[in-house]
């Protein structure tokens, strides 16, 4: 009895891709609760929302903190129905020091220490953040993170030189511009790192207004620079899609040749990517 | 006779793709007529209009119900031309409430519920927007319409993790940029929400400059968010261009061609992506 | 002899191909001195130059006119060297009402129109730039142009459809932000034709910052509505890349294969872009 | 004893592939230096700074320019190592005149000339960066970067026409805006050349929000043009995107399949891009 309620709690708290529906129930409540603490966080630095409805945070907030706190204990009591930590302490004990344990412990335990007023650890709530990461542990949407992952990795080393390549042009704009401007302008334009911004802002096309260039020297380089821009930055869009486009056809084909020795016809495989 | 012209009428406001010139006609004008609906509902909330015009907005108005009410009352008449609609009053009352004939009513009703005072339903002639959606029933640019649809069907996945993606780093930029700037502008980065409508307005590079970063850290910090936005929001861009260059080639085609040597003809299969 | 110059004359002002020194020089110096022509239109605008500079203006539009005066004439003199414009009179009328010639009129008409003081027909002088068609007449890069066509061409549909729904997208926003804050700035959002302005502005990114909601609702909205359009206005760079690539491919290339019947090969063309 | 520290001064300056730890390591410390060398250039620019921490940064260069003397004197020494160099006199003054050593030379003269008050040259340490090309030619990136800089080449003529594209949208845009706003804004939209920077500005997607336009016209205007905008300033990205596609493609492979009927092996080529 009491092993098959331990059995049942594992399973209910380690869900496999074959989940039940009670798995899913279960799930679906604590990421939801995940989900819920972030908006809290957010919203409670809204000193006016924070003042109105303190309450309100503070009881959600000890809502949270138990329900985590009985499911880590849960999990803490239950892991020792897997074979790896089969023994009843040193097994939890190495159960409490794996990744996902520690991070659920970090998630709980500023509440803890803020009560008994050792810290003020309120700021580290968002560490409960990091436990959303379960998500990707369960969906279907797991393969498609994957190619988009892939995508990043198999091109990092253009995506870094891509990088390398904006920001000199946002290093040499910050140059020219700053010679164009400095005299003109000496408050805003006054040195290259102010003007660093400046190259930022427009090069990203963001273009927030506070520092327009005034000279006409300074008008017709910015011209040049924000051309020269938007050929650098479609450099990444350009090596993501193409890294897409390798991931998507990274599919087997089946191809058959005719032997020209025996006329007789061969199956080969041929990845599509050749 | 009394049969032949009800089959007309129904021909003419049901066409179907040979259509013929009159259908053309037809539909023509109560397209150009819905768009001008739209043009006028548009026009019509800016009040010197309005008020100028009054008399004209009226008019346009009653013409288009008029005209709307006409075309929904033979098509209710007509309907029972079709084999499924053949009795005279519960086909009749079956076709009114498909969706079709639904949408064509509610956009006259609100004009006559209007007329006696019951309510005042004059933002509901915006639904008449909803027939718009006729122009795609007939032409030829349904299957270009498909592509596009197909491309957003097909990456699905890819796409809502990419904009998973970007709310997650609209929200760590948030978080970043509060803690940075919220001591140096207090009105304005005074909370994480109020830090979000930066984060979406820097991150989608719009830039209005409503909220600029003022502090060395923010400013950096910025920098480095916009750099990681061109990759993010280049995401969105990859996967559509690769979905598209997917659905254009999703022809397989056979071909076949005949041996020179012995004459007979000899099928084999070209993948369309070759 | 005469004869002789004629035919000089009309290769050196209609180039082909197998362009010689002496018509590079002569196509050269005539495109140059239409960019130059560009250059002083543009620059005249500018009060402050159009007076301190009024005798270069004014003479350089002489010398132009002048220079294209007599590559006129000379082009309608010479052309009777051609066979389809052979007659001295009528070849000569039939050519002076190709499109080439009317638009070679058309740039220097309006100055000698000016001088009789019977229209300010100053502007048309912009009809100068058609002239620069003529680049693409020559060079190499004819090829490259006709690519970019191309695409343009083929996927006509696809963008025409991506621009309704991007200004489907542009009016559904309008209709939603003029809702969310025409009562907290009357002045700004008044009409839904007013935040038609605002929803260009930002669904292209602009972001001039002239019109920027305030209220939450509205800066809610406009997050979704920033979101999506990153979404859809990707379509356009999808559609354009996969054209391009569609363009890039249709290289014809040559397959082997060997027939089952007899077991020798074929050599069969196949599109690449099969 | 003497070749032998010549040879290995002369391995550690010049490293080749098959680079030891030292090598790297004297690398490493000398990029560094070249890039802290960008840092100070770029800070000493802000008066602030350049007045407080004048020691430091006047103690940084001396450090950096020993440095960089001694790496330059010992490159000269130790050339005659190679073959092409071996004269004790011209092989080394014939080194010294190759790209890389005056390069080395212009980043260090400078400071010397400044110290006898002959110029003051000062800006001219940045081209100290110029010695950061070093990078690409160690690395396993130089792979990576070239496959780049095909696509810039290969792409070359249809980047070029798209930038005549663009250029030409921007005079059009110019133009248009300038009948439609100077008589609202003569201040702003006075001339076409100013309203240059207003087209640059939008069609960049920058939107610094200095000059917009105010009249029903140039709002109407404003928005066809940003629409085609998008369309033009997307062919960069189509062209790149192709271009990094092609690139990847490029590889022409060989596979040898053995035919399991006779055992003998059977060459045939795939297309990288089938």
């Amino acid at each position: 009895m009491y092993h098959k309620i331990k059995k049942h709690t594992h399973i209910l708290l380690h869900p496999t891709k074959e989940e039940s529906r009670w798995d899913k129930v279960i799930n679906g409540f604590i990421i939801i609760l995940i989900l819920l603490n972030l908006v809290a966080v957010i919203l409670e630095t809204e000193p006016e929302l924070a003042t109105n409805h303190a309450k309100l945070f503070h009881d959600f907030d000890v809502f949270s903190v138990f329900i985590f706190s009985v499911e880590y204990i849960l999990r803490v009591w239950s892991c020792t129905y897997e074979a790896k930590y089969k023994h009843w302490l040193w097994g939890r004990l190495r159960y409490m020091f794996t990744w996902g344990a520690l991070i659920d412990l970090v998630a709980i335990l500023p509440f803890y220490l803020g009560t008994v007023k050792l810290f003020d650890l309120r700021e580290l709530r968002l560490l409960r953040l990091v436990r959303l990461l379960r998500i990707f542990r369960l969906t279907s949407y797991m393969k498609s993170a994957q190619v988009i992952a892939n995508v990043f990795k198999n091109r990092f080393q253009e995506l870094l030189i891509s990088l390398v390549l904006t920001s000199g042009l946002i290093i040499i704009a910050s140059c020219l511009i700053y010679f164009a401007e400095h005299t003109a302008q000496p408050e805003k334009f006054g040195s290259i790192p102010r003007t660093l911004w400046w190259s930022v802002v427009t090069l990203a096309t963001i273009g927030y207004g506070d520092m327009v260039p005034i000279t006409v020297t300074g008008k017709i380089l910015t011209g040049i620079i924000a051309m020269a821009g938007v050929a650098f930055f479609a450099l990444p869009a350009g090596i993501i899609t193409a890294g897409f486009l390798e991931e998507i056809r990274k599919v087997k084909k089946h191809h058959t040749t005719i032997c020209p020795h025996c006329g007789l016809p061969i199956e080969h495989e041929v990845h599509a990517d050749h």
